[in-house]
């Protein structure tokens, strides 16, 4: 699929800065390191009205939204009521009954945390771990590391979807850096520094009453889409983590016809946690009605040992 | 397994408390109606030094803390540098590549959230809704009503095993209500209406380190045990959540013989949704060295749809 | 989806043979039984060349023929030379170094055989037994006894699609008894007693290189199709085993509108084992140019306890 | 774990002798090529009564023989009696009900044949295949074309458990080629080039009664061990398989300290395909009563792409 057009990143990207070595050669968690104790205590003061919103998407019902070429979960009961009742099963002692089931599904398959080892180019990973360590396994930056830590800050809303006045964002349609601060200025909502990031396109919440033919035709995500002020932007201000609702947190094809650029830029050079497969439109809903786009953010995907990721429900709470 | 000397739960629980039809007749979230907006904000006030805890264990090692009769998580990368390195596949336009996995596991597997349908006598769940309901997959009282709300309020860890001068407490060890309030009462830590209940065996850290075949024989959980003392306790106190380092939340055998009591007079009848399998060791720990027992809880199991159980990496904020 | 006009299969069958009780009450393998060790013997006859044929389909691939409903298999490299060239495993002593692998599949996600107790009506399955026996896994007329069994004896092939002039049978084109005869007839070939019966429409064959919108697009299979003398016809000629190269083995819903009436009539009622998904395709250009249709035909599907089918990869030998 | 005191596979076999480029450079089945049309269609002879025995192993118990590392299988149902009757889903229109399940296994967690890839040493395959062409997924000298190919031939078991007067072998006893062939003798059957040689050594059989810890302790298999005569017999008698009811077909350990020698000069050398975890013991009591200890062997494993091994059901027909 490489085509001579289309720019190496190795190029794209030869002087964009990194945070590699910032927080020592082990370091496997980027910039969550921007989520000090002191900014912590600082996000409290976004909790006002005790609203609580979770904002991941509802799997296992044969039509998850999951990126092409992963596979739908499968959950299936091991024990329910059946067999008690069909006399096969007796009752614990006192006469409990109970159920349990069983679930085969990729990591990657529902609102989930990527480890910054996810993706790479020119075979190192963030903070120069070697494309290598990834075999079989994640040795290095794996998502459990971000499950250890937990992802706890001042969480910010950018609607864009609604800035622009739509329900859902089109297919391809990207966001660049001036319509992203046009977002925030137009919703009265500060980004400050070491911060979370939440950017709503509507495509996730969209996907539940479109026709997966449709949805999935011709696909390339609404979203983000790489310049070096951009880049610039995201380094400056330290953004801790970047969740979006899109698969992929990106438009996933830039306009030189790179692939992936800001997983690239943001994820493996500066060390940002992506979060995709958001559902933000309950939040976003109430957003607009109170006015308050920011809130306590707090996550944690699980710990799933050398993960490239790892599923995790997100709680906004305001 | 039944013996005509244990008795029944529908008699050993004939005049226990229920919370049936007390949100509504479609509740199924139970006591986490208790976890109001204004507790909320005031669990807030126990944020002070900014310090993050992350509670679920580690899994997908082969050695995973499983209840006997669920099988090990099983996680395997179905792509990584391996196939990109021996020329299988190709690298994306410009450059990047990826890793990603797959697992198949039990969803109470891990640290997870029971949904209030998960166990239940005399043929009815929580609230009324009928045993079959279960058949294939909760209709009713699945994990997802408690995953869509989220599990936010002030959290209590009570370390009865410290308080025990122990490290982990022994197979079968009992805790009463005496012992619980004794613990709260030499913590210093005053227990609020409506918080989220912690209680540290020191089981599931001590599994890490501990032979199986040692680790199973003979197996019955230190916990708590049922007394109708506790029961109305629990219901006085309107606990919103109980959260152990166990796999079953309770001394899984009563001393009347009858099993999973608390499961009957907690969760079925009182709708106290259960989260099991944590490790609090190093949350115990700190609360140990600065005396602070108290925290902002905040968790929020994944939104698997009819499912009794999923997985959860509940935060600690200190 | 129940409509008033379809009639009940306990109407349409009422008059309609079984063999239940004639193997006796505990039997679970049906018309296998018609494979007597003289009929195995007979059946050597047949192998003449030394030609081996294997009927089942490759899976795994990502494309696998499967009824809607179940999903593709995962297969998954646990282990392979990766790790090993990464440095982060080492060679067995002595210097060797493997693979191995993981798959999560629909025991009917490939070429299987039925237990006998897959479908069934008026809440009874095969021989009497009670449907609720099913729960949580067949307890009687699994594939298990089928798969102890094995199914050996005289393999017919009657390729309709030819006999057609078709290289693949349409949608919904039904096979009658008098066109299961014409072509048996054309084909030279003799129907004998206690034979196992194989129908090829061309429709698996086909998948291979249709588009999957297309080819499920208004999905009723080609094949066979209930009347009371086809079902006389199989009970007469002690059918033991029916495999065709289609998912269900017949024409899926009747002209009635029934569905699955040939499962009923023949698998539920006769003890007919099913083996479906077949591809025969190679198989069949092979008889079409040596003339000989009859074959020993070899299979034994996997012993899994309780399921309700197994895969399986039948041999031809001719 | 590799000691200095053991033997490189590359000194211990290099005047071993192989069979690559034989059949050609392209070649995945290796000596399956001996079983040629003379040879099935002479096969044929022994069978004389019309016995057929099925000689995997039952799994999906829960008790499954499996390789220390490999999991347990996973089988569960997706639908069954349950959820009709509990009116949670309306039968077929007609009235057909069914059941349905989903299996997660090891590819070789039951009775399988490996692909002639599955172990290699020196980064090389059998037939100089490229070890990295195993990442991610075999592409050369998978299972695939074995399944493809089918095993039919004349089977012999040799009985080795039974001429040694034991129900078992003890762990970590070792055959060699002496007592191969006065076993065979002693049967009184001749081993003819081009068969397929099963070896019974009672371990799988016995699985099933003892305690899995008993059964695992200091775990090393009793059967062939490497020997240069050993191997020279098998190439000079073409041996197109070796089968046996071991998890790994040899005594895993040679006295020399290397493991899987026999993997090595075999499977990866000469490309004889193994057939492991059979259970022969009720074949093994036939031929013991009339004295018949040849057969028609027809196998094939399941066709899963690009597979490290397969399950499969063997046949012995007499």
């Amino acid at each position: 699929m490489t085509d001579t057009a289309v720019p190496l990143l190795t190029d794209l990207l030869a002087s964009a800065p990194t945070n590699w070595g910032r927080w020592g050669d082990d370091d496997e968690v980027g910039a969550l390191n921007s989520l000090t104790p002191e900014r912590v205590v600082a996000a409290i003061a976004c909790v006002r009205s005790g609203k609580v919103f979770t904002l991941s998407t509802v799997f296992g019902t044969g039509k998850d939204p999951v990126w092409p070429g992963r596979a739908q979960s499968q959950r299936y009961n091991t024990l329910d009521r059946g067999p008690f009742a069909a006399g096969k099963r007796e009752s614990n002692p006192g006469g409990t009954q109970y159920a349990d089931d069983f679930i085969a599904m990729f990591l990657q398959g529902a609102t989930h945390y990527d480890g910054l080892g996810h993706v790479w180019y020119d075979d190192t990973l963030y903070n120069g771990f070697p494309a290598e360590s990834t075999v079989g396994g994640l040795e290095k930056a794996s998502v459990l590391p971000i499950a250890e830590h937990g992802v706890v800050g001042r969480g910010v809303l950018l609607d864009v979807a609604r800035h622009l006045d739509k329900a859902v964002m089109d297919k391809g349609e990207a966001i660049d850096l001036e319509t992203l601060l046009a977002c925030a200025d137009a919703q009265g909502v500060e980004i400050t520094n070491g911060c979370i990031l939440l950017v709503r396109t509507g495509l996730i919440g969209s996907y539940f009453h479109r026709e997966p033919d449709e949805f999935y035709a011709d696909y390339i995500e609404p979203g983000l889409t790489y310049s070096p002020e951009l880049v610039e932007w995201f380094h400056d201000m330290e953004v801790a983590s970047l969740a979006t609702d899109t698969m992929a947190n990106e438009r996933t094809v830039h306009a030189s016809g790179a692939a992936f650029v800001l997983h690239a830029a943001l994820m493996r050079n500066l060390g940002i946690t992506f979060c995709e497969i958001l559902n933000l439109d309950a939040l976003a809903d109430d957003c607009a009605e109170d006015g308050q786009y920011d809130f306590l953010y707090a996550a944690a995907p699980l710990k799933v040992a050398q993960a490239t990721g790892a599923p995790v429900n997100p709680l906004a709470i305001k």
